[in-house]
C-alpha cells in the first residue's frame, strides 16, 4: 500500500471513530426521549456532556489536521470521491479549530442555562425569565461568527453551518418573494375561496389502529424496518446511528388523525434519506446528508407533495376507512382530501399549515437576522414579535408561550435553522416537479400505493450522493436551474384553487 | 481547596468520565437486545468497540496512574471512604496495567472469532466447530493469568476478577461439599420423596397477563419504576446506567408463567442492590457492586428464598388466580407451592432447579480449572463433559448445543464466572438466615406482601456499601462468619421434606 493510501486510511478510521461517538451520542438522546426514566435525566446529562467533549477533542485533534493537510495537498492522487471527502473534512476541521475550547464550553454551558429558564419562562408564560439567558446565547453567537469569519453579514457564518453556501443576500431575496407572493396568496384563498368541512377530522380515532395505520402506510413509502424502528415520543424525531439503523418516533392523539399521518410521512421521508446514505462512506463526508434543508426537502416532498395529494388518497382513503369505519364511513375521498387540504392562519408554527408555514419562518429569519446585526435588540424582542403576527399573519398573539416562546431552537443556541424549513419546502416543490417530468406515469402509480419509482428517484439523484454536492449544486444537476420559488406557488396555485373551487383566473392573480 | 482535595477531585472526576462511557457501553449493548434492528448489528459492533478501547485507554492512562500513587501515599489525610476508593482504584489500575494492549486487542479479537464459531457450532450441533476458537481463548486465558500474576493455581487470577479474594483452595472445599452432599440430596428425594403434579403451570397464560402480573410483583418487591423500565429481550438481564436508571428485561412463554415470575424476580433482585447504591459514589468503587457472587446473592434471594416461598405465596396467590381463573381456579395454594418446587435432572442449566443447578456448576468449575491447569484439554473436553453429566447427574447428554455448547460464557472469554452463580446462592441462604433471626417477623410480613423491611435490611447491610468490603468482609459484619454451606444445605433440607413428604429424620439423613 502506498504511504498516501496509508494515510488516507487512517483519516477514514479516525472519521469513523468520531462517528461511532456520535451515534452513541445519538442512541442517548434518542433513549432520553423514547425511554426516559425521571430519575436517571440528571447523570444520562453527564454522560452525554462526557462523550461531546470527547468527540469535541477528537475532532480537533491536531494529528487529525497534520493528516488532513498532508492528504489535501496530495488530492491529485486519491480517487474523485476520497479527495472530495478530505476536502470537506478539512473545511469543517478548519472551521471547528477557529472556535477556541473556553468558548465551546462557554456555549455550552449557555445553552444548558437557557433551555433551563425557557423551560421556565413557557411554564409563567413570561418571556422576561427567558430574556437575559437569551441575550447571552446572542452575545455568544455575535462571538461565533466573529471567530468563524463571514463576508456581508455575521448571519452568514451560522446559516452556513446548517446550508453550507446560503446567504443574507440569497435568503432575503428569496423571502421577500415569500412575503409578497404568500402574504397575498393566502389572505386571497381566505377572502375568495369555499372552505370545506373538516370537523370529521376530530372524531375519534383510536390509538392502536392509527399506530397500525401509520405502520402500514411506513412500509408502502419504503421505510425498511429492518434498518429501523418506530416508537412514541412527544415530539416526532428522526435519528439514525447508521445507515442501517435509522429510527423514527411518532406521537398520536385520537382526535387527530392526521397529526400522526403526516408524522409518519415527514419523519419517514427523513429516514429514507438517511437509509439510502451510501454504507461505505460511513462517517465521512460523502455518507451524511449534504444539509438541513435537503433534508427537510425529503420530509416534506413526502408529507406534503405526495401525502396530502389526491393521488396518494386514491390509493389509501379507502383502507384508511377500513381502519376507522365510524368516523370515515360517511365520508367521500373528495371530502376528506379537502379537509386535510384546508389552510388557517395559527400562531403556532408546528400545527400550521403548509402555505402559512413560511410565514412562520420568514418572520424568524428577519428577527435572528436583525438581532445579529443589531437591528433588534433582546430587550424589546416580544414586541417586534408580536407586530409581525400581526402584521403577517393576521393575528394577536394570546401570550409568550405560544409567542415568542413557542419554539425551543433559541434555548438550544440553533440559529439560521429555521430558513431551511422553508429552503426544504421549496427544494421538494422543485425536485418533485421534475420528478413527475422524468416520470410522466408518477401520479398514477401513487394512486395505485406503488412509491418504489419514486424512491428510487430519491435514492438516484439525491441520496446516495451525501455531501458530494451542496444543495444548490444538487438542485442545478437535477433541475437544470438553482431554487426556484415559481415551483412552489405553481403547486400551490393549482392545487388550493382547486381545493376552494377558486376559477383558472386566481391562478394569475397571486 | 488543599492541592490533595484538588487531587482527589481530578481523580474522581476521571473515574466519572470512565464511569459515563462504561454506562453508555451498556446502553448500547441493552438497546441490542431490546430493540436490535438486524441490518444495525456491524456497525453498533464496531461502535462498541470504538468505545470499548476508550475506556481502556482512560482506565491505564498515565496521569491516573500518578495521581492514584500520590493519593495513595498521602490517604491518611482523607476520610475513609475517600481512602478506600482510592485503594481500589490503584488495584484496578495496577492490574489493568498489567496487560499489555496487543494482548488485550489479540483477546477482544479472540472473543468475537470465538463467539462467531459458537454460534455456529450450536446451529450444526458440533463441538469441533468450536474447539479450536475455544483452544485460542484457553492458551490466551493462560497468557493473561501470567501477566496478572497469582499464588498457587492460574485459575485465582481468572476468579479474582469476578469475585475479589476467592480462591481455588477455597472453592475446592465449598464444591467438596457440594458435591458431597448435595448429589446425595438430590438422590434422596428423587428416590424417596413423594413428587407433586404440576402439568397445571404448563396450562396457558396470556402473553399480556403475565407482563401485567410481573409489573405488579416488581412493584411489590420495591423496584422504582422511576428509575428503571422493564422490557422483552431474549433472555433476561439487568443492566445500570446509574443508580437512578436500572433496566430490567423479562422474556414470556405462554405455557410457563413460573419462568417469567422467576425472572422477574431475579432481574428485580440485581436491580434493586444497582438502585441501591449511593448515588454520591457513581463511577467509584464505593459505588460499584462488590461482586459477582454478591450481586448474584441479591437475584437469588428475591427469586428463590422470597419468590419461592410459601409465605410469598399466601401473599400472592390468589391474586396470580385472579389474573389467570381458567388456569388456576381449580388449583389451591398447596398444590401450586409444591408444584413450582418440584425438582428433576435437567442438561440445561439455565432452566435447572434451585437444588440441581449447583450440579451444573460444579461440573464447570471442575473443567475450567483442568483447563487452565492442564488436567483436561480441549481437544477431549466434551467426553469430560459428558462423563459428568453422567455422574453428578445421571444423565446423558442428547447432543452438543445441550451439552458443552450450551452456555455462551466460554465464547465470551469468562473464565471463573460460572462458580460465583453457586457462591451467590449460598450467600443468600446465609444472608436470609440471618434476617429472619433479625427480623422474626419478616416471613409474616411477606405473607401480607409487605417486602419493605427485607429491603431495608438488604439496603442497609448489603446495597449500601458498594465496594466498601468484599463478599467475605461483607459476610463476616452481616452473619459473624465466613461462607458456610450449611445455611443452604438447612433451608433446603427443611423446604424440600416438607414439599416431597419426607419424614423428620430425613434432616439427618443428607
Amino acid at each position: 500500500m502506498s504511504l498516501l493510501k496509508e494515510q488516507y486510511n487512517q483519516y477514514v478510521s479516525h472519521l469513523q471513530k468520531i462517528q461511532d461517538i456520535n451515534s452513541t451520542l445519538a442512541l442517548l438522546h434518542w433513549d432520553n426521549e423514547v425511554h426516559a426514566s425521571a430519575k436517571g435525566a440528571q447523570l444520562r446529562g453527564q454522560q452525554i456532556a462526557t462523550l461531546s467533549a470527547t468527540v469535541h477533542e477528537w475532532a480537533i485533534n491536531e494529528e487529525l489536521g497534520d493528516l488532513l493537510k498532508t492528504l489535501y495537498d496530495n488530492r491529485h492522487e486519491l480517487s474523485e470521491n476520497e479527495a472530495k471527502n478530505v476536502e470537506l473534512s478539512l473545511v469543517l476541521y478548519n472551521t471547528e479549530r477557529k472556535l477556541p475550547t473556553e468558548f465551546v464550553m462557554a456555549f455550552s454551558k449557555a445553552k444548558t442555562n437557557a433551555f433551563h429558564a425557557w423551560i421556565k419562562a413557557r411554564k409563567a408564560k413570561d418571556y422576561a425569565l427567558f430574556k437575559p439567558e437569551l441575550q447571552v446565547i446572542v452575545d455568544l453567537l455575535k462571538q461565533k461568527a466573529e471567530f468563524i469569519g463571514y463576508q456581508d453579514h455575521p448571519y452568514n457564518a451560522l446559516i452556513n453551518e446548517f446550508e453550507k453556501g446560503a446567504t443574507v443576500a440569497q435568503l432575503d431575496v428569496l423571502f421577500g418573494d415569500v412575503r409578497k407572493q404568500l402574504v397575498a396568496f393566502a389572505k386571497e384563498i381566505r377572502e375568495k375561496g369555499t372552505p370545506s368541512k373538516k370537523n370529521f377530522l376530530h372524531r375519534h380515532y383510536d390509538k392502536k389502529k392509527q399506530w397500525d395505520f401509520g405502520l402500514e402506510l411506513l412500509k408502502q413509502m419504503g421505510y425498511d424496518f429492518e434498518a429501523g424502528r418506530q416508537d412514541i415520543s412527544e415530539h416526532p424525531f428522526t435519528t439514525a446511528f447508521s445507515a442501517n439503523d435509522v429510527r423514527i418516533t411518532t406521537s398520536i392523539k385520537e382526535d387527530n388523525p392526521i397529526e400522526m399521518i403526516g408524522g409518519c410521512l415527514h419523519e419517514g421521508g427523513h429516514a429514507l434519506y438517511e437509509m439510502g446514505l451510501q454504507l461505505k462512506y460511513y462517517g465521512l463526508p460523502l455518507g451524511m446528508p449534504t444539509s438541513i434543508g435537503i433534508h427537510e426537502s425529503q420530509s416534506r416532498l413526502w408529507e406534503n407533495q405526495v401525502g396530502m395529494s389526491w393521488f396518494y388518497w386514491q390509493a389509501n382513503f379507502s383502507r384508511m376507512q377500513d381502519f376507522f369505519p365510524t368516523a370515515l364511513g360517511d365520508i367521500t375521498l373528495k371530502q376528506f382530501y379537502k379537509a386535510i387540504n384546508q389552510i388557517e392562519p395559527n400562531y403556532l408554527r408546528t400545527i400550521a399549515d403548509e402555505i402559512h408555514y413560511h410565514l412562520h419562518i420568514l418572520i424568524r429569519y428577519e428577527i435572528e437576522k436583525g438581532l445579529l446585526d443589531g437591528s433588534y435588540d433582546v430587550e424589546t424582542l416580544e414586541e417586534v414579535w408580536n407586530q409581525k403576527y400581526k402584521e403577517f399573519l393576521d393575528l394577536d398573539v394570546p401570550h409568550a408561550t405560544y409567542g415568542i416562546l413557542q419554539d425551543v431552537h433559541w434555548a438550544e443556541g440553533l440559529f439560521g435553522y429555521f430558513p431551511t424549513y422553508s429552503l426544504g419546502s421549496f427544494y421538494a416543490a422543485q425536485f418533485y416537479a421534475k420528478a413527475k417530468k422524468d416520470m410522466p406515469e408518477l401520479e398514477q402509480e401513487i394512486a395505485k400505493g406503488n412509491m418504489q419509482s419514486l424512491l428510487d428517484w430519491l435514492r438516484h439523484h439525491i441520496h446516495q450522493h451525501g455531501q458530494k454536492y451542496t444543495s444548490e449544486e444538487l438542485c442545478h444537476r437535477i433541475t437544470g436551474e438553482g431554487l426556484n420559488l415559481k415551483y412552489f406557488m405553481d403547486y400551490a396555485r393549482q392545487k388550493y384553487a382547486e381545493i376552494y373551487d377558486l376559477k383558472a383566473e386566481f391562478f394569475n392573480q397571486v
